[in-house]
């Protein structure tokens, strides 16, 4: 994105005057605004009328005064290309069209978009095939339809690319505010991540919340994320393409989206993206994070008036990895004197309901309850139906709740163990506290414990440092690469610090003389490019303990390998020291994936690589500290860590070699297709790799 | 429950006419009856006032012309033992008891109880310590305070041991139709098991929910889960307790819930409950059995109008186990006819918005769509606002759609991606027409995939009988009992059909005459009931090859175990032909759980049960079926299966094996108390037990 197009798309996000080309829709979309509070310029652009529903038109774009901030285009596709140049001419802002029948159609529709582009030049442009853009901060609506959002002081950005996602959103009675909501279309000049990037700008936004198919620009969301990471800003992301046939739908959507969910997982991960899974957990993790209060850690003390609400918290805590700090003998001994006999005095607090509606002894039991080194509090609050009368007790409670953690200097959240039973009154005015509304005490507690997460994750991925996160995104390279021979990888891979076995290359000749100088027991096997599957061909003979089994293995292997594959010349030898039993084995690969870069991925080797599909992807560039992580969260970890009573790994060994690897790849980004350690074997002090196989694109290989 | 106490709970379950015992708070309650449409007689009993509210009072229990069908006593503790003899004596069929202070407390409360169980008689009695019952079948509320439900012609029965979650349910606004909903409290005398038996025999309750912290009576609680599995009422239940926090809690409820988490699982699988985590998975749940309409499998047609829902609808349906048939060729031709040219046409659809609001559009769309072999079609469909004035359109479509399911005659749903986008009036119009209205796609496609689940899970249970579904519950044992030594353990266990190694039991001066006899290799060990740790104790030798190796491992052996445990005799050995290395290990246990009975646990033997905590828990008595899904569903089965080329485990041998121990189990449930066979050698032909440990009950132990 041009330094004039970002300019131009700030002028977009906070327009001073818009306009609308269109007919009686768009009459109607003015309208909306002015009833919504936009208080700039505005005007209807038609050819054809003086004036539609009363608002007058302008006859042509070039009769506007000057270009606006903000116009809405709501033509067909070929109208829309010539609108598209006037107002670029005109020094237009920013401009949203809503035509499709562009890229999503076709290679002519293709050719249409790029002309589009072309078009609008340094003007900012979003879609074509969108709805359009909510702008709840300036009260300005670019956007076909109704919607049921409201102006806010500050918010959530959410960007979408399903305009029905949003126009729903906009609907949903679950008081999330939104600043700005937009419909980003075929993403033909402004992106996610452009958006993204300067949304952050904005400080009166909280949180970014993201409902995608997949990714158009890697490295751009990368670096937008990591822009977020620093200003602390939560970016939650609902991914759809989860399942086969999700991924088939999203892939017949947009044509160029790439990338397997697991990577996106792993992209996630690096950049503190919370991944959530559902329009539920999407809206209620933003409401979490919109009122910008965010706890400084996973501890919570947590406050219902039942038995049954405070069994549920106790299990979604957990659940969550939420920590419910024990009360201290003090506190127990003051809630004693305000709570009934048979409460349960212990966090989660069933407070009960004896002290209902008594304003002194709820003060009493919060005050107390409060006074605690927690991060947060949290209260369960179900409110009866309007007809019973009885909602004064439930406005009581919460505004005490309120003053209370006000006076403690403390976050929280209120939920409710039924969705629908916080009412909108109640939410609107905990979050004009800053205090998040959420609802649905499971989806409360997982919202939390996502945000809890999330700050305890920034901590440890801003230490890191941009250079790391943003992912090595190399080009694409084709065609199936050459492969480096093992001894040729081995050393590829020593000089960046990996552990191999003591080794000879040999021919068959000299064999007998240079295992000599090597000793005993050792590894035969051939070398050669055209023998990727070794085992297979009779091409490794392990253990050979004496000249006499060494003579024996290089004849029969001359036979297999004959057998095997006739045309291969059995001449060149690798003689190694024969590895002792490791207390494990790992396989450490690098993938190379498009747009993605280059994936590190750790399993657990031997068996229980297959039996239990015990891996973990990392993307290019990573630090120790992820490698680690990494290893550690192996399903099969416990055989490092001292199983049974053998010996303790050598982790940072392990770490190193790993590193060694990565080092490797980051160094060989432009060229590496493939590279396979296999198996790493981890002893109680070093490491050493057994086999080894690098792959390179075909113009780089040996 | 006695005949006379379930004929009295069938009457409080249809009461013809009632009475509550209490001041003004019962005057209002009797109000909401009669607000509420309960046209039978009603008194309220004061012993004070000639009238409440306008109500007037009979004195005293005596002076109520008969005993009323259901009374709620609102008095404290002390008159509501005098009132409930009273009412009793009357011949009432069921009283609700309000008040607090009983078993709740502690032993004087307990003593108090047990006095109200005894002036109860034959009377049915709910509580104490509870709010009562909602009847909306007969429009009775006995129940102290507000309530947001109304009556209904058919719907679910609601069971919870927290008044204030069916304080909230009633009033949450879900549109769930509840025919009864009961708050348990102490569970005195009826528990949920007896009312659970009760409310199966009413064909008017559709499904059952519980809200439960444990169970009272697990033997009664099986018993009604198989009458409800044989009528196909589905049982869905909400357990807390899953957390350590949140067993605690619910230990410090209730005194006498006992079993672990886990236990639940198992108890549950076994006689298909469906186990949800949450409110709100509780009532969508509810919602999609509640109009009796299942599913007969797990395919469905699903119908969206974006690509953003049929996205999500992809995924959730992948992660619920839910099938999306593709559509046929004709299916998609015609298709092709009525929706536009950029519409996808696979399963899910997105039918576009193209079509909004044409009726003989969509009615072509549903008409093709809905003529499929699946088992239930699914609509996506939020509603806008009331202010869009954009309603009617959904209207339409929900009436088309709930038209096409009738022609079809299948079973469906609707559900909206944002929960609260589903109106009130769209729910009750689909309810009555036997379509669940599911809020939030992504509870919605859970709460199906649980039904689906259901519906395949209760014909194979079905076929097992009920003999084999209520669980054993013996007595429980006390003290740590006895252990058989090993080659009694065996030889029990032989008498069952457990393959063990061929043996001989043999003495230090008989070893190498009985091992010639037995042949080499051979494995040694010392018998004793006193050495329950062999291997620690250096009372194993392993692959002894000829009469020198025996020799000097006897010798070894004499000396270890005198150094270990000097005061143990070494004179009986057993020796036993060394098995080969096997394709896989087993663990196969039992264990003797407080009133669940006897649970056999299969678990992955050698490194794999500490690495993966790989195990499946069965109560007994349980089917080879049952057993064979128990070792399918292990993370190691892979091991059994043909992995990495080796040959496939003698899944019958196992199986029987397996059942060789479940048998002794259930032959001797009276007096086990622990068992294991460590490792169960599994091959590819047979299987073998080579070592196994029976623990009995002191009493019965040797």
């Amino acid at each position: 994105m041009s330094q004039a197009i970002r300019d131009n798309l700030k002028r977009l996000l906070a327009p001073r005057h818009l306009a609308f080309v269109g007919g009686r829709s768009m009459a109607r979309a003015l309208k909306r605004c002015a009833d919504g509070g936009f208080t700039g310029p505005m005007w209807l652009v038609n050819p054809q009328h003086d004036s539609l529903d009363g608002i007058p038109c302008v006859r042509r774009v070039a009769d506007l005064p000057y270009g606006p901030d903000a116009v809405f285009i709501a033509t067909n596709r070929e109208l829309t290309l010539a609108c598209v140049a006037e107002l670029a001419a005109l020094g237009t802002g920013g401009a949203i069209c809503y035509a499709s029948g562009f890229a999503e159609t076709g290679a002519n529709g293709a050719a249409l978009q790029h002309q589009l582009i072309s078009a609008a030049g340094d003007m900012a442009l979003l879609g074509p095939n969108c709805y359009g853009l909510l702008d709840y901060l300036h009260s300005a609506a670019l956007w076909p339809v109704a919607h049921g959002g409201k102006a806010v002081e500050k918010g959530v950005a959410v960007l979408t690319q399903s305009g029905n996602f949003a126009y729903n959103l906009s609907m949903s009675d679950r008081s999330l505010p939104i600043a700005y909501m937009a419909s980003v279309g075929n993403q033909a000049q402004l992106g996610v991540a452009e958006l993204m990037d300067v949304l952050l700008d904005e400080p009166r936004v909280t949180a970014i919340g993201l409902h995608l198919e997949g990714l158009k620009n890697v490295p751009g969301f990368a670096r937008a994320a990591h822009k977020a990471l620093e200003k602390g800003i939560p970016i939650i992301a609902l991914k759809t393409g989860v399942s086969q046939i999700g991924a088939e739908l999203a892939l017949s959507h947009t044509s160029s989206l790439s990338g397997s969910d697991a990577l996106y997982d792993s992209l996630f991960a690096r950049l503190g993206v919370i991944r959530v899974s559902g329009p539920v957990s999407f809206v209620e993790t933003l409401k979490a994070a919109a009122c910008g209060n965010l706890p400084g850690g996973n501890c919570l003390i947590a406050l219902a008036c039942s038995g049954g609400d405070a069994g549920l918290i106790a299990d979604y805590a957990e659940r969550n990895q939420l920590a419910l700090p024990k009360l201290d003998a003090g506190q127990r001994a003051e809630l004693a004197q305000v709570l009934p006999s048979y409460a349960n005095l212990v966090n989660p607090l069933d407070f009960t309901t004896a002290s209902w509606g008594d304003r002194e002894a709820l003060e009493r039991m919060l005050e107390t309850a409060l006074r605690t080194d927690a991060d947060a509090a949290m209260l369960v609050l179900d409110y009866p139906a309007e007809f019973t009368g009885e909602r004064k007790e439930c406005d009581l409670l919460l505004a005490l709740f309120c003053a209370a953690l006000s006076r403690h200097g403390k976050t929280g959240f209120v939920t409710s163990a039924f969705p629908e039973l916080l009412p909108a009154h109640a939410r609107e005015r905990l979050h004009a506290h800053g205090i998040a509304a959420l609802q649905g005490v499971e989806d409360a507690l997982a919202a939390w414990g996502r945000i809890a997460d999330y700050q305890n994750h920034r901590r440890v991925l801003l230490e890191r440092g941009e250079s790391i996160l943003a992912p090595l995104c190399p080009q694409p390279l084709a065609g199936h690469g050459l492969a480096l021979d093992e001894w040729a990888s081995k050393q590829a891979l020593r000089a960046f610090g990996l552990s191999t076995p003591a080794a000879v290359l040999s021919t068959p000749g000299r064999a007998i003389a240079d295992a000599k100088l090597l000793g005993y027991p050792l590894v035969l096997k051939a070398v050669s490019t055209d023998l990727p599957h070794k085992t297979e061909a009779g091409a490794v003979a392990l253990n050979l303990k004496d000249g006499v089994a060494l003579t024996a293995a290089l004849e029969q292997m001359r036979e297999q390998i004959g057998a095997y594959a006739p045309g291969i010349v059995f001449d060149q030898l690798l003689l190694e020291s024969m590895a002792t039993k490791p207390l494990a084995e790992l396989i450490v690969g690098i993938k190379r994936e498009n747009d993605f870069g280059l994936a590190l991925v750790i399993g657990a080797g031997g068996i229980l690589v297959e039996l239990l599909k015990d891996s973990r992807s990392l993307l290019l560039p990573t630090t120790d500290e992820a490698i680690r992580n990494a290893v550690l969260s192996l399903r099969s970890a416990a055989l490092l860590q001292g199983f049974r009573g053998r010996e303790v790994a050598d982790m940072d060994a392990l770490v190193a070699a790993i590193r060694a690897v990565a080092d490797y790849a980051c160094a060989n980004a432009g060229q590496l297709l493939e590279l396979d350690v296999n198996p790493l074997l981890v002893n109680a002090h070093g490491t050493l790799a057994v086999d080894a196989l690098i792959r390179l694109g075909d113009e780089h290989a040996r």
